[in-house]
């Protein structure tokens, strides 16, 4: 062997065009003592709900399977609680076989784009997006196609005319309910819609729920998986029991989920016996797990009004924001079109964080607005986050 | 909206070439309760530190941060008592930000693939392999290449010739120490020779290490990454902790352990802070782990030389077998050349099931092979186990 060529390290090509995510790297650096910070997608920690944990984790550990490899789809308890809940919310009759449980909804959404998406594949997605599904979407090697989004949600007549004009995307992702970042709802009309134009163009609908059951003022939404079959629903406890379980789901055609479950093996081989034993417990627990939402719902309601009661004291009419009806994003435009992205330095020398738009964008630049999340602080916190912001930017 | 086309459900073309692991698939098969299983790959139940874990979980969950979303790269804690382990192991100065813990090593070796690898790369791997990495090299489109495994392990001047040939792989696969199926352990002048090559020829040497510790018969055996650079090091707490803290980490240059972060990112956002935290503790409590350790090798020792006797005793020269020096498996290959996979079914009517060898093929069939485990039960079931599987061959 003699003098050595200095060879790089082998790196994927295709990897380098996936970006990272903006909103971790300024998790880091606004994660400053002084600093009130409205920029995670964080439950709220003092929610959390960590006693009722801890007891159902001493009772699993009583178990010995509690520690050992558990199924790749998930330990039968819990596959079979989240199989009636989910049966409840879209009137459909699904099985503990439908269900896939994954480490997060995040991992579900991973494996489906790469269980259904070859490079080069068409896939879309609402604009502004949830940047998980952004990178996701990327590492698979998908061209992505933004479909804007209102009041209503993604707009659904913006999809159908790139259809008629020939994309055939293999997938159609959407936060439909209290979407992250807009803190919008897609319209129980427009869910039956996005359903006929799967049926007709056969894309899969990637029906990522994370926040339905975070719902104000009344019953969660009808999921779009009620309105039609090409739908894969992803759900989560991450947000209505706590983030550390790392216990998501997958509810989708057995032919996508067949595939998943496959890819799952080989992923991790299986998620952990421990945290989805304590997850099927309190899923379980109608009673304690109805009572529980209750108060997350009152809270984050109280908080939401809070954040949009201050934010209206500050801004007035120099800002339109959503009004969030459940989740725990409330998305805000300036009228006078500055730039969100300068305005966040600014902002952390005042001791708040918050997302700026460009963050979320496929298509639109969304350089004015910004995504606050009020699901961290207690009332009188946000009022001051809100105070220092306006500050920040007069 | 008129007569609906009967799309397919979109799948990837990819994805439809890897193969489902014959093991997960045969331990549904086997999961009898009069089947005595030497099939699985399972960590001994009886051995698995419950209470210990079950004390640990308790105190993590005082703390508010246990049950919350976590840094992608894994808890402080943990990266900082596996970078010290790493240090000890490998004789380098391996910092905390050198360590990205990951759901289990099998998460680390499907990510540091889809980071290092595009479509059609050349990988070199064992034959016979581990199935979980033939899994994920197929799933990353990579095109394998077996180079062949004696009792010092990785035939070293096989893999030479392949490359003096002018074959590049991106990555040569190898579990090194006490390896899966064949028990064997790589010898320290391949080790060095294997760094050598990888200098020279510009690959990386994926050093996949879930045994190392349960070795028998003194120290473990010094790492590949002891002797060169272009190692990525993948280590496990699921052996020598417990599966269900989902707890692997993986230590490889800095370009592409950033790579597996940003990856891990939208693969599934984070690890578990509760499980991670308390694999920290455990094996941060040197006193605590080394004497878990010690029972946990004398165990698994005197349960591999209650099966190698009672595989001489049933077989003597009809059979070849490893002799297991640590890890949890046994080889054994029939001299008569018989099926084993054909004496599956039988053996299974007589109460014991094994893995035929064809399961971990590369190039060579294995057909008259078989792997062995001795972890999961006590001498004298392991006996009796054996006797069953004498019963069915004859």
């Amino acid at each position: 062997m003699s003098s050595l060529a200095p060879h790089p390290y082998p790196l994927s090509a295709r990897l380098r065009d996936v970006r990272g995510s903006a909103i971790r790297d300024l998790l880091t650096l606004t994660a400053r003592a002084d600093v009130l910070s409205l920029a995670g997608g964080l439950p709220a920690a003092d929610l959390l709900p960590r006693t009722r944990i801890a007891d159902a984790t001493a009772r699993a550990l009583a178990a010995p399977g509690a520690v050992q490899y558990s199924e790749t789809a998930g330990v039968a308890a819990l596959r079979e609680v989240v199989a009636a809940i989910e049966s409840a919310r879209t009137g459909r009759d699904i099985g503990t076989g439908d269900v896939v449980v994954t480490s997060g909804s995040q991992q579900a959404l991973d494996l489906l784009a790469r269980v259904t998406l070859d490079p080069g594949d068409d896939v879309v997605v609402e604009d502004p997006a949830y940047v998980g599904a952004l990178q996701v979407f990327q590492a698979a090697g998908a061209v992505l196609h933004g479909v804007p989004v209102d009041t209503d949600g993604m707009d659904v007549d913006a999809l159908e005319l790139l259809l008629l004009g020939g994309l055939r995307p293999r997938l159609v992702h959407t936060v439909a309910s209290f979407h992250n970042p807009r803190g919008v709802t897609l319209s129980q009309a427009r869910r039956a819609r996005l359903c006929a134009l799967a049926d007709r163009y056969g894309f899969l609908v990637v029906e990522d729920d994370p926040y339905g059951l975070i719902a104000f003022d009344g019953p969660p939404p009808v999921p779009i998986a009620a309105h039609g079959e090409r739908v894969a629903r992803l759900g989560s406890a991450s947000k209505v029991l706590a983030p550390a379980l790392r216990v998501g789901w997958l509810v989708a055609p057995p032919e996508v989920s067949a595939g998943v479950e496959r890819l799952k093996q080989s992923t991790d081989l299986c998620g952990s016996a421990l945290t989805q034993t304590v997850a099927a417990e309190l899923l379980a627990d109608t009673t304690w797990f109805d009572e529980h939402l209750r108060s997350l719902r009152t809270a984050y309601r109280s908080r939401a009004r809070a954040l949009t009661a201050a934010l209206d004291d500050a801004f007035g009419d120099a800002v339109t924001r959503s009004t969030p009806t459940g989740g725990m994003f409330c998305w805000v435009e300036f009228r006078d079109g500055r730039d969100t992205g300068a305005l966040l330095p600014r902002a952390v020398d005042h001791g708040v964080a918050f997302v700026p738009g460009a963050a979320f964008a496929v298509g639109t630049p969304r350089t004015s607005a910004l995504r606050c999340s009020f699901a961290g602080y207690p009332e009188p916190v946000l009022r001051g986050a809100v105070l220092r912001l306006a500050a920040a930017a007069t």
